[in-house]
């Protein structure tokens, strides 16, 4: 199905179950249309009235003598397979179905939802909703929407997988000034879904910044595929709720949708440069400074107040998300030294102190602001004693058509004393917060948006490393034929050598006789593992011993992990017992991959060993075209790293061979999606190259 | 010094420095001293005026005829002495000093403060300030500020150290619609300072919650003893800047105070029982439900919604902040489905659908409030079709009068046509939030208080333990004879045994054949260490050798240990090499300690070995009057904790001997303020019992 070219700009509207009764939504809904100033046709589709608002209506979409691009649904869920059918006769291309009483409503509704979508599909129709309040663009303009009222036209477009919300934030934002390019509701994503709606946006020249509600994706490759390229146009923010165990129950409870792993969607939304919020706030606060400031070149930020108590608020702000307080040139120093009085802190953050009017801020902001070393600043303004917050915002303003490539953020804090301050600044695209907190939050968040997306998008070279892929089917067969699917160590260490990952020589025995006739063969000193798919922490059952430097110790061991086993674990008879050639000690890693329903495999990497459920220091990134460069930077994010750089004086290790293990086992998760998960754990790295001790895999 | 009886509550005010001049501060202070109602004698001084706004002007405070108990000093900084001491002739009680002009200007100004404050102190006077804006009282009623403006009578005391925040905070609670007690500018704190303005608002039967913004604390064990007590009274929440590096020099520019470290006012706060927020806004979103509702009774929270994407934003945040979902009793479940639409959620969040009036709101909360499972309840409130926010409000009211010990917060979430849904619950005590956020994190808040003061306070008895202190001191006094300030593993393990905390047996040696000959003593297999306090790392320099099992082998490990350093850093000449008892390996932990200058010795505790810089597993505590329960709390804080359990099958291991080592180490560093820092690590915990491996000790 393609994508239709413009879904909030349709030429002709029909209203399926139009109505004159106040309080019906067919009757909000016409209304709403006609008071949009909607220039296209509206017509009224009801069988029992002639007329509805003033305007003609129709007994049946079938009795429009004109072209209707797109049909809004009122009728109750009994009728909309008729009339979507009627929809499909007449041509008609979208339908916007505000209708509750499908899936969400349980098993009966979510048939009725899947023939209702075979009708649309049969006739190639594009549909939003069910169960949504409807679409609004106030640059069409068009209000398909049965809420209350319609926003100031603006520049964001607001993505929203809850109805009720959008209600909220209709609401909330006339209060606040904020305008919107278009907004739409989700509702239950039968067809169209949040990807079809930023990719709209995405393309529409009237939105600037996206705004999303979500509960879950609808479809985890799409979304990376189309949002990847979204965020490279404009922001993309999401506040994803269902974080929780609990809240993905209410989500799921709420939605009957299917809500991926947190951990999945983070590693999702990093991938394709989305910003994610974590509260209603931040989501409007980022949205605010988007539309308005340009995003900074860099993380340099400069402060400038008539206050030290909020500087040094807005000091440990700019640290604590990763900003860094710009250091100024000499002579920025030396400007403000001359200009600013003896008491004015001249360093960053600039204390012009409490007794500034609007020219000492508007010198002190513009030396600043001239410094390269400044990327972007924010101004906090108390109300003391001489302010003159009027004429400090007429110089923000001038100041920010100077340096029209510096993100100028406000922070005037106080109530009425500052209103027409705030005002002034407002209406000429200053952000101004009450707060100096969500200032610094908005600068960091356009910082983030920059460094997200400024990426190479690098289609790398397909690496000359060809697996064999073959020995890794053959594997496959033999577990699959003998009814397992956990694989034996041996088995698993065969596959990733497969792979180009170094294992570390294993092999399984049988007997104390077998196992000694190995370790002469590998090489002594060996390392005796009992070989059991069931058993998942074998030193925890007496299973594993090291050190062994003879064909006779061998052969005790091999007793004695036999004898250990059946005393934990009566029930489990082992496959037998691997011989591995013991190797030295390196730096103990783990890299592992779990498959996530929604976002496929993810790749994990950190510190290895016995503790690393207890560590968590473990950084995920999508199997699915992992670049070098993300895997240089999961690496960068680990504790792991510091070990691998050389930890108190040690040589570092081969961080080469460590991504190469990485790169691989991406490409084997991806090459056989039967495989569920992979722990290969430890990786001993070392100066040079690593070794494979430990590998499990399990194939679903 | 005793603390005055009613700082806020003075019989009379002389306002030396008055004015007739608008725009001078000694002008608005006589015109808000009026203006806010006082009841008291207010006498203008000033050589020059006969009259000040209407009421007879002094020329000195000395030709008052009356008692004057409160001085309000305008002056400018060259005259305060002399003011002050005719102040102190006159016998008044308390200054409060707006003038600028000394700590804050550098050394000669700091000189002027302290011949100001030894003013003060010879005739018994207290001060405020100076260099700050006054102090205000809506109850007595008092305004001793130059700000604009009188706040609403209320039940929150504001105390902060800087004024021009309180400025933007009067003039922003004025449309926030927020009342105060009493507000105090703090200034440079040259007497009074935030203990002494917590302790008198703990004790003002008209304040409810404390507020304070603060730079620093100006004494710690003070600021220990007297909030602990306060926030057993009402609750002291505390925004203190000034965390970050970049933040504390800021700090440290403005007031020219010294800032102790972040993790020291942690661990403080903890103590105190002081809730720590972390901006401006949280600040008086807690204030306000602390105000006006009960502190829940435990963490289990209800949600009551419209509708369904709130609610799972509002079930995210109570996991995030550490409380719990209620789970409804059998009865409130079947209440609940008998009495709501079949599609309303039943289970917490309950959704009472998007069409629900204020009855179907009213229904269900007043089942979740009756629940015995239910601690507090929020409300979320979107504006959708039929929304009945006034009726919904009296709803509230009503049953938050019904069940007052269960708090209940909103969120309205919308603007204009919520407006007088939200006025009606601010009247009635119900705090109402515009996003669902901040109305969880306000309950979390109480749930946190409630907690952290809930704790016994016991004065635990004194430990049956006496610690062999003259080893201690003989230790120190050779170290000391010696020029050094770091002990020598041998010395410190002294004096760690001293206090009962087990080290391994550790001799100091000179020689290989020494070094046999202890080792024959003590027994094999043996560890040699270099020793040297010059060496903190001492593996990372071949400066270790374990496993060893003969005296051959002693020597020769002394001769490559020698080498091996000398080769490293062959400027450190080693004391020699210590012999220690090769003990088996426990659970690897670190305890330490280090020295806040505010708040005296911090222990630490968490995992150990050579990772413990990049593990950062490590909880702190107050060495002074560390309790048993606070031990067990930190310990419980860490991952070592899962290790002490027994992780993974192990057995668990000598908790007890644990907590033992910890507290001693505490007195430890309690009794001998001349160490500095300790660090025993690493200490290995076996099911019974402890080894100390390697002790630290350096003294100051």
């Amino acid at each position: 199905m393609s994508r239709p070219s413009s879904f909030t700009r349709p030429k002709s509207v029909a209203v399926i179950g139009a109505s004159n009764k106040p309080g019906k939504i067919g009757c909000a809904l016409v209304s709403n249309l006609i008071e949009s100033g909607y220039q296209g046709r509206i017509f009224p589709v009801n069988s029992r009235e002639k007329e509805i608002l003033g305007l003609p209506c129709f007994p049946s979409v079938a009795d429009i003598p004109e072209e209707v691009e797109t049909a809004v649904f009122a009728v109750p869920a009994p009728k909309v397979l008729d009339a979507a059918a009627g929809c499909g006769r007449k041509g008609v291309k979208n339908l916007v179905v505000l209708t509750a009483g499908f899936k969400e409503m349980g098993r009966e509704g979510m048939e009725l939802e899947k023939k209702f979508l075979g009708v649309c599909k049969e006739y190639g129709m594009r549909m939003l909703g069910p169960n949504c309040v409807g679409f609004l663009d106030t640059h069409t303009p068009i209000n398909a929407t049965f809420l209350k009222g319609f926003p100031a036209r603006g520049e964001i477009a607001f993505i929203s997988q809850s109805g009720a919300m959008l209600a909220a934030i209709l609401d909330w934002s006339k209060s606040a000034g904020i305008g919107y390019s278009k907004i739409y509701s989700l509702g239950n994503k039968a067809d169209l879904n949040e990807v079809d709606c930023i990719a709209e946006a995405a393309d529409d020249p009237n939105t600037k910044v996206i705004l999303c509600y979500i509960e879950d994706v609808a479809c985890g490759p799409e979304f990376l595929r189309v949002v990847s390229q979204a965020t490279r146009k404009k922001p993309v923010i999401i506040l994803k709720s269902g974080t929780s165990q609990a809240g993905a129950q209410a989500a799921s409870s709420h939605t009957g949708a299917l809500a991926g792993s947190d951990l999945a969607y983070n590693t999702a939304f990093k991938r394709c440069g989305v910003i994610r919020v974590d509260s209603m706030s931040e989501l409007f606060d980022l949205a605010i400074a988007f539309v308005n400031q340009p995003v900074p070149k860099g993380r340099k930020v400069a402060i400038v107040t008539n206050s030290g108590g909020p500087g040094i608020i807005a000091t440990d702000k700019v640290e604590a998300h990763g900003l860094t307080m710009a250091r100024f040139t000499k002579d920025t120093i030396e400007e403000l030294r001359l200009g600013l009085p003896p008491e004015a802190g001249i360093y960053n953050p600039v204390d012009v102190l409490g007794d500034a009017r609007a020219d000492r801020f508007k010198f002190a902001l513009e030396k600043v602001l001239r410094d390269e070393n400044v990327d972007g600043a924010a101004v906090l303004l108390c109300p003391v004693a001489v302010t003159q917050p009027v004429e400090t915002a007429q110089a923000l303003i001038e100041l920010n058509k100077a340096f029209p490539e510096k993100p100028l953020i406000a922070a005037y804090m106080g109530g009425q004393a500052l209103a027409e301050g705030v005002r002034l600044l407002t209406e000429n695209r200053i952000p101004c917060f009450t707060m100096p907190e969500p200032a610094i939050a908005a600068l960091a968040g356009m910082v983030k948006y920059r460094e997200m997306t400024e990426k190479p998008e690098i289609e790398e070279k397909a690496a000359d490393f060809r697996p064999d892929q073959k020995t890794v089917k053959a594997v496959f067969y033999d577990v699959k034929k003998d009814n397992r699917l956990a694989l034996l160590g041996s088995e698993a260490a065969e596959v990733i050598a497969a792979y180009g990952v170094a294992a570390v020589a294993t092999e399984l025995s049988q007997s104390p006789e077998e196992a000694a006739a190995i370790a002469d063969r590998i090489g002594y000193p060996v390392v005796l593992k009992v070989a059991s798919p069931k058993i998942l922490h074998k030193t925890d059952v007496g299973g594993v011993i090291t050190g062994i430097r003879s064909a006779g110790e061998v052969k005790s061991a091999y007793v004695t992990i036999m004898e250990n086993v059946h005393r934990y674990l009566p029930r489990v008879i082992p496959h037998g017992i691997e011989v591995q050639k013991m190797v030295p000690k390196g730096v103990e890693l783990i890299v592992g991959m779990t498959r996530d329903v929604q976002f496929g495999p993810l790749i994990g990497f950190g510190l290895g060993g016995i503790y690393v459920n207890l560590l968590k220091d473990v950084s995920f990134r999508l199997a699915h075209g992992l670049t070098g460069a993300e895997i240089a930077e999961m690496i960068a994010e680990t504790k792991a790293y510091t070990l691998i750089k050389g930890y108190r004086g040690e040589n570092p290790v081969d961080l080469g061979a460590v991504s190469e293990v990485i790169r691989r086992t991406a490409m084997l998760a991806v090459d056989f999606p039967e495989i569920m998960e992979i722990d290969i754990n430890p990786v001993f790295a070392y100066e040079h190259g690593v070794a494979a001790l430990d590998v499990k895999i399990t194939l679903s």
